[in-house]
């Protein structure tokens, strides 16, 4: 942590940043340059965080030099974290596609959906019960009746089920069900269930929030992995822009960058991220050559009766379209095929 | 609803959009243009909305004419809401002054804050127990101690108190302590809570997250009424943009934009909205200028020794200078003495 | 300019910043913290912020200390400016409010405007002869019949003249007509008209881009100033961000911030800032009650009319009490009534 | 063009509305719905764009339907835009690559610099001679000096030379030098330059703002369309949005929704688009995945003395790296290798 003194700050204010920061157990180095004197901090981040620099008299700013998160980060864990779901890693080579209708609509629906996305080659199966719906008239899913057919589905077909939980009480019923848990973007600084499912034994995928910086979300990462659960799947699903065309704004630029900072996988919903299924197999295929570990579609039997998010779902068709199109850019890349580095 | 068929479009594509509106009992109206057809679709919005019609091969975009909520909306409820809190109205013509601490961190601090506030001329305490942090390293509030020392506070000085709740689950418990219930910006989509304080009798105050449209703003208190609480109080707290010299930008643009949309009153937090001291004074008569009912206000009698939100948060003496040039901008805007109009 | 080494960054790492750093004449000061090494760099700011110190090997991050605006800083000139045009001071107490429609559209209609703008009681009239059209098939203003007539309305009623330049080689015509020289926001980093208008003496009002920060806004009128112009006049007139029923999202937020960074006047353009003549009055008030030097608003005869904004500009009658409700605001604001203090 | 009533309007207000629009020759299509009335407009879109309605009473709002681009629209022109630059086609089916240091430094650094562009794989030079810099105290370009050593370089190695052009005066001169004109991303709304660039003879590359939406970027091209030069390629570079951990977020979404919205080819900015090196390789892989016709990126021989942008210029062999694995994802994607449809 640097304070940065106002240009013109007195001996007397410079002198009671010190005291303060010295009265913490915190060391303190000043530097004066030219224009402006510099405190630098040394100490556990953590407790020099918390003080309040800024309402002291004489201080322009507070400048933090490192990331607040810990567990969460490639200087704490240096080899990259694979999660294991059912047979597949997800951080290895690979890349996982997760895929499967935005809700489950009924046992019939779920059930073919499972064996459409496994004949098309995706390996884990994706499909709400419990629905967050901007309008409160909108349908909020089928609820525990929904996790009873995608647990059928995956009985019948193989494919572990990845499904969303909203509400940190249930989660001892969704973990009977489910094999991945999914924070959604709206419940990303949800404290209380990144708490619950810190507890949980089942992976979990973190959502990116609609707003969040990249450290928030590795914060929210670590939130979950300091409740003792090391199995999060990170997943960029699109930011808020002022950009109309698109629903979100699919950052992938979060691909490497998270790559860089954090041992965590990250995956991309190419489907959340644009809102238009015209553009889906596009941004999964950049999603893939970005470097992400895999991706989260949404396909439908039929997108024009799609209970929900029929506008951004993929026909079977193009769904099985996308994931030739993202092996043949998953192979070209492999370590020893492209002699590619790691940047 | 108004479905824009692409340029080129051809017949088939046309009657199978007719043909899907009709099948579910809505009313369809085509109008053929120079360079496009459009079509016009008459019925219950809701169930207009749910359909995607953009995953119909012919059709460009959907553009909706209505607003989504309903209860929220001044055209169902013309005449402003008053939220009534003990002795204060939120919503007729006098601003109410919200202020306290970040959080509660003593029985000590939170009973003289208080006798502060109502010394300076604040009407409600505000006051975190359990305080929703971007790290879970951070001071996370005193929890149900924090609700008893505001209970005290409120015993000590008559001001109700506002705070804020992160857990549906412990409703029951909170309502038994707190006057008005704050939803923050991290959970104003979190459709859990909202429900669970849809079904309360105590007045809430819905913060606006941090890259929420107006709408979901609306549509998130929308869950509210729908819950069957009408007394929601909209709080504008600051959105995200690229601005870094602020924390937040402040959009007072909301504030009118509210008033026209809808009949629920809203205050402005200027505190969070800029996220430093300096600023504060200027966004607080700014947004009383602007018509908000009220200010949320962070105060501590000592910032730089505040376990949260030092930075931000006035001393006393700012805060009552504060409330004096707030008072002097909405007295000169008092309809009897300005003959201000409603716009 | 301080730069932080990565955790576990080598000693030959840190040599090399350090002699990259002393090869150009700059002292260093090193210091080691817990977790990271930490070089401060002394010397002067902008030889410092021209090195890419991050592309060296084992610097994780580069942070500047030091604001980059020189000339703009309140630090460099501690005293307000103030902007003479006229009879009138921009800068000084009283707000000065510049009004009239966004297209000169023939010579009647801005000698009506300047009249009405007159008795509403405006004191600078604007009005646009070349302007900046999204689309190259809009209206694009009559150029320098448009000036004429602008000079016409000053003749006819006494106010001075502001309207945007935009092209640097027609600055010597542009001279000969105007009072004041507008920067529209898109062309607040045109260098080239910047660096144009730099050697004017006519007082320059300088737009804020519609994504630019604060910094980048002083730094445009440091384009100006370093020119040899030291009469710049800042304008807020609103962001782009991710909402949608405002046009762009006035920013009030920069008026006390560039009062803090700056000596500079700034001005609110609440009509560009909501886009909708209905939020206008709002925005105006909070813009003076934010401590703003003065407004510009678009106003026309007949908004309906108008060739171009007229879906934000004002009627005269609406105008008009935009003017008395501002009035009141500044007038309860005043220091000898109000005893506010300069935060 | 579609009118929105609101709620309540009456038939006097409707009626005023279909007066307007037949007076200027429009056809009109009244829809009364349910809950409100629709007035469909039919006619010329720019006049129908030009009206204010909005300022009318009753009206709650104005949808237009049609896109404002005709010659930049796919309709126009339903077969990509192919621009030849020397041997060289932008818009086929292999990407282009255009690389080359920020800024011209002096003779031997460019021409060194063109012959390792070259022998890596790049097709195309780039090298700015002007420009534009935040700070006035920055090293603003060699000038004419830089455009006569681009055009050595040129000499020397045969590739074409792309640089940016900031000031319309100096096109003649610009010409007799580059071989593609460049608009900055600060130019993008600079209509002066756009009809300057639109009468010249020579391809134009043109950046996105930095906060342009896709409508506003297509039409600063329709300018330079409408002024008669076709030979216009978009250049995505990265947007403004609240992550800081990149200098920009790179918007990938944009070259699919190009593609479909225009014909015009579109190439990515890496470099720019997340402002460090260490991104720019995962960046142009995505970019060339996303179905980019080429990226443009920043090499030099030595970032770490580079005049300008050396924190996000790549190495001569982190470039060539870049070369060989996008080569590697194009082919993979080749239409003969992978019977890729169009989406």
């Amino acid at each position: 942590m640097i304070v940065v003194m106002k240009e013109g700050a007195t001996r007397e204010e410079l002198q009671s940043v010190v005291e303060l920061l010295e009265s913490k157990g915190l060391g303190v180095h000043v530097s004066e340059g030219a224009e402006k004197t510099i405190v630098g901090v040394i100490g556990a981040k953590d407790r020099v965080r918390e003080l309040p620099l800024e309402a002291l008299s004489g201080v322009e700013k507070v400048v933090p030099v490192s990331n607040p998160f810990k567990l969460a980060s490639r200087a704490f864990h240096p080899q990259d974290t694979l999660v294991q779901v059912g047979e597949h890693v997800i951080g290895g080579g690979t890349p996982v596609i997760i895929a499967g209708p935005c809700s489950v609509e009924s046992q019939e629906q779920i059930i073919e959906a499972a064996h459409l996305v496994k004949q098309a080659g995706g390996q884990l199966l994706r499909g709400g019960a419990f629905k967050p719906r901007t309008s409160p008239y909108s349908f909020q899913g089928l609820g525990e009746e929904g996790l009873k057919y995608l647990a059928l589905a995956r009985e019948a077909t193989g494919l572990p089920v990845v499904t969303e939980i909203m509400d940190a009480e249930l989660l001892p019923m969704m973990e009977s069900y489910v094999d991945v848990l999914q924070i959604g973007a709206r419940n990303m600084q949800n404290y209380t269930l990144l708490k619950a499912v810190g507890r949980s034994d089942k992976p979990v995928l973190l959502k990116r929030g609609l707003s969040a910086t990249i450290e928030e979300w590795l914060m929210a990462a670590e939130y979950v992995l300091a409740g003792g659960n090391p199995n999060v799947i990170l997943c960029e699903r699109g930011i808020r822009t002022f950009e109309t065309y698109t629903r979100n704004t699919l950052d992938l630029n979060a691909v490497p960058v998270v790559q860089y900072l954090s041992h965590l996988p990250v995956v991309v919903d190419p489907s959340h991220g644009v809102g238009n299924w015209r553009y889906v197999n596009a941004m999964a295929r950049a999603g893939i050559a970005a470097g992400a570990s895999g991706l989260i579609v949404e396909v439908h039997q039929n997108p024009q009766e799609a209970m929900s998010d029929g506008d951004q779902s993929l026909t079977v068709e193009n769904f099985s379209q996308l994931v030739q199109d993202v092996r043949r850019i998953s192979t070209a890349l492999e370590p020893e095929t492209a002699g590619i580095l790691k940047s």
